[in-house]
């Protein structure tokens, strides 16, 4: 199949993060079709875990869902911001560590149907103590959890960001492959 | 911590699908904010699985992200239709396949930072050949694997949506669990 080819952008709105679209492509069957595009600078998120096999969390206010959540570490890019770099800040200011060795898991698209924002999932060991510095607008309290006892808060839907739900599996099937050579 | 108080919403933009508002928000710390919300009706999702240990991907075209991805079935929610009903009807029309049996595996906040959308992700097992009837603008082809060979892909980067992720993941352990037994 042959790519799409972009006819028009019209500009909706632009707001202090995200950008509203409203594009009119040509499909490759021939057809014509506009389409509602949130333009976001991406995210990267850090599953933390410690030596012991402790994941720090919080439990965050996010207004889009009406109430706490829990989730992983996470925060947008920075212009021109290396996803590592992000990692790193975002939690040092949220949790209050700093990662020795950071890895990058996987890059996801959270809602393809209607935005291009890309998050970058991490995984921090080596952990040390920093300085958590949140943002004025942050609300949110840390959770320190086995990851099994996490894991099975997804399995309970307790869990339910897409990214930590991500972050957490990999982690976890991973370290348990590590554990059972 | 007590909850957030919406003070009032102010419409940007209301779409085919899609609603965005600037909402002003009085935070349990007592500072107020603005943020920016998507509105969506939320989804369905189906993880199709064969007997013999398939999955039914669909490779397609999403604009958002600049070209062809990998995702399992998936499509908004009608006004109040039942996120079962919705599963059924998107698995049929998107890969010509009706599932005997479909399970609710969990639901998902996609981009809780900007956007209230639910995606409820199913297995959908005891497969028999239905029509398939895509909407006009759906540019797809689809793709048959064993779990296995999914999995490797989420491993590798090929496969970055998130419902994909989550889905596949949580079918493929189950999987495991049940074959261990």
């Amino acid at each position: 199949m042959n790519e799409e080819k972009l006819l028009s952008t019209k500009h909706i709105y632009s707001g202090k993060i995200l950008k509203f679209d409203l594009d009119t492509v040509a499909l490759p069957n021939g057809r014509t079709t506009e389409l509602e595009i949130l333009r976001h600078p991406g995210a990267s998120a850090v599953v933390p875990l410690k030596d012991d096999g402790t994941v720090i969390l919080i439990r965050q206010l996010r207004h889009a869902v009406g109430g706490f959540i829990y989730e992983i570490p996470a925060g947008k890019l920075d212009p021109q911001e290396d996803p590592r770099d992000c990692a790193a800040r975002e939690l040092e200011e949220e949790v209050g560590y700093r990662a020795g060795h950071l890895e990058l898991l996987t890059s996801i698209w959270t809602a393809p149907g209607f935005t291009d924002e890309v998050i970058h999932i991490f995984q921090g060991t080596n952990l040390e103590v920093g300085k958590q510095n949140l943002d004025q607008d942050e609300v949110l309290e840390i959770v320190e959890w086995p990851i099994e006892k996490a894991i099975s808060k997804i399995q309970d839907g307790t869990i339910r960001d897409a990214k930590t739900i991500i972050g957490l599996q990999m982690v976890f099937w991973q370290k348990k492959f590590t554990d059972d050579q």
